[in-house]
């Protein structure tokens, strides 16, 4: 092989590896989401990151179906999607099967998406996402649980009420106000648009824009609509009290309808929408068929580790193995094997040692692994079946007859 | 939008959706996976889907290169690869931290893979596959422990010994034995390939194939190495006795460097080759290292859950929900919620009606998502804090307070 070039161990641009530590780190922002959207009786569901190109033609953003969607021609000449997003996805699933399914739905998956953009802080090429919606369910009850499910998953993280802030708008009314100052009604997207980077630009920047699109000057509506008032009304009486209006809060895509929501991070160090979603009630019309009242949202990793990063709510990586079985001769390693399948069994995860370095080796390899319990096998382990475990932070060791050395390790374990 | 083409609601060819019942199937095989992979100690890692495309042309079999790989060039202009299969990608992420890591190094992951082919069964353009893989470890004891861990997977999901066979065999020294017999050793990569699709093919094709490469017949040789001898006997200490020699077993990557295994269900229904894998010790040069020995193996999800069907082991559907709140009134929607929330703060999974339906059709919408229980809230339930909870399968209704709820419902689900 030596005439082959030699291959680069980058991977591509603007993705990443995950090493178990960081894996670790990506089990543990899904494991809460999962467990929060269980709770709330969402199901899970899943489709293939490849979609037909068509798809996000119809509704998404301008920007992204032209500049930042990965798209390629397959072999059979179909014009094929990397998903940018997943509301497209579970809108097609729903409208495909509409007449077996019962309302209203209660879905969530947790799911990878790739956008072609710069890679930065927070902004990646991908990046995986959890998606919950509620469909068939026109009422603000659905939005008052869909944002309680956001907040409580925010909860489990360890987050605390001032840790971040949910600002709410009601899409529809903003249009009104809107359609009622615009030069001309078609200028609404382009509005929206604007709005929705008013923060990102200057003053005289959004003027300037503005102007082209209004004879009179923008002035965000100070009293929220009823449906709005009566929400933060509905989520403070569940305890969720960091709910403000925002009568400039726009969301990016084109299929919002109705109430919008983002949540910010209150630290300045992080000061970015950390998510959000809203309600799209038109969105199943795409494929020929009657509405179906929908509201959801979508809570990326990336984002979300740095939220989690500013506030100290990472958890430390711990090795999924609790046991490590050493040696003192390479002849005990089948015995080694044997012993382990019986600790498996009884329920703890246990690695053994496949090499001929002395037992001091072995135990470093354990310890730079953090498996945090080893043992050593040695005749007198194997005849008595008794074994000195060793807690490598503490370097203590117990003397363990086999029968209660599982209850003692898992223990002493968390996972 | 009446003016928008009507979209179709069919996915990508080749691909699957998972509605909520698909994926309780997909999260069984993946968690059970998970298990006995960590239980052996295994660490589990991720990457992303898009490698560069160079990462394939190296080492692959030939036909996966260049028929059956998706690759695209991006706006960049570099040529991207939606990935074939795990094991360049877990090379290249060794290879790129192999000072940092300390071996052996126990990994395994659950992705997704993507082949350009016919679908067909058992066959998808998308699958999803566990990979362990062992590093750093040049002794048949850590063949010893990969093909146990397959082995504990099969048994984890309810296969009983004779459900399946293990081949293996010895690629190095089937190499020998062709080496001796081709008409030139250039000849050897199309032997093997040749032998590898032996079984597909009649024995007057694999004959007239044959004879373009060798003048002497071929000769399976009927005595494993010792090597292969060994690991039979030592699989079978541990109590895996379903292990056969197979002197024509190739498998069809060419990185492969010494014993290969491939699985077997034994039902002629489903006669086929569920996964496989084996000893690659040299892959990691062509990223111009040292080599570091490997040994692994992929179980993809498709042919495990045809078996599974075939076999009688896939579990029925549960929902993920507990309990479903009824509303006798629209206006009881937020008290509802209140108490779902309470109720999963103490554990349990709860939906709550957001309909202004009658009760009867709210029991309804629950059964059909196979939720297992329900109550119905109105004034007395309010006041009281007692509930009449009906199991929907038994028809039985019990009257139960809110401290001992949670406790009863989860005592009868298993999720």
């Amino acid at each position: 092989m030596a005439e082959n070039p030699k291959l680069s161990t980058e991977n591509y641009k603007g993705v990443r590896d995950f090493y178990p530590p960081d894996m670790a780190l990506q089990k543990h922002l899904w494991s809460a989401m999962r467990e929060v959207a269980e709770r709330f009786g969402y199901a899970e569901y899943s489709a293939s990151l490849l979609e037909p190109a068509e798809l996000y033609e119809v509704k998404s953003g301008e920007e992204i179906v032209n500049e930042q969607m990965y798209v390629f021609t397959d072999r059979g000449d179909r014009r094929v999607a990397l998903r940018p997003e997943m509301t497209p996805t579970v809108a097609r699933m729903v409208a495909a099967k509409k007449r077996d399914l019962s309302f209203p739905l209660r879905w969530y998956s947790i799911a990878n998406m790739f956008r072609y953009e710069r890679p930065q802080r927070g902004r990646l090429r991908e990046h995986w996402q959890l998606n919950a919606d509620l469909f068939g369910a026109p009422g603000p009850d659905a939005e008052v649980e869909i944002i309680s499910l956001a907040y409580r998953i925010m909860q489990r993280f360890g987050a605390r009420e001032e840790d971040f802030t949910i600002y709410i708008n009601d899409r529809e009314s903003l249009r009104e106000t809107l359609t009622g100052i615009l030069k001309s009604a078609d200028l609404l997207p382009q509005a929206l648009r604007l709005l929705d980077k008013k923060e990102k630009i200057t003053k005289e920047e959004f003027d300037r824009e503005w102007e082209k699109l209004s004879e009179r000057p923008w002035e965000a509506s100070e009293e929220p609509s009823e449906r709005i008032s009566g929400l933060i009304d509905a989520l403070a009486t569940l305890g969720i009290r960091n709910v403000r209006y925002n009568p400039e809060l726009v969301r990016g895509f084109d299929y919002y309808t109705g109430t919008v929501f983002e949540v910010f991070d209150t630290d300045p160090k992080n000061a970015r929408s950390l998510f959000g979603g809203g309600r799209y009630d038109r969105l199943l019309e795409m494929f020929g068929q009657e509405s179906v009242p929908a509201v959801g949202f979508g809570m990326g990793d990336v984002t979300m580790r740095d939220f989690l990063e500013t506030h100290s709510l990472l958890p430390e990586y711990r090795s999924p193995t609790h046991l490590f079985i050493c040696t003192v001769e390479p002849t005990f390693s089948l015995a080694a094997q044997e012993l382990a399948q019986r600790l498996r069994d009884a329920g703890i995860s246990v690695a053994v040692n496949l090499s001929d370095r002395k037992i001091g080796d072995q135990i470093k390899t354990a310890d730079k692994q953090r498996i945090p319990f080893v043992l050593c096998l040695g005749e007198n382990e194997l005849r008595d079946r008794r074994y000195a475990v060793k807690n490598l932070s503490t370097g203590e060791e117990t003397q363990l007859d086999e029968g209660s050395l599982p209850a003692f390790v898992s223990g002493h374990t968390n996972n």
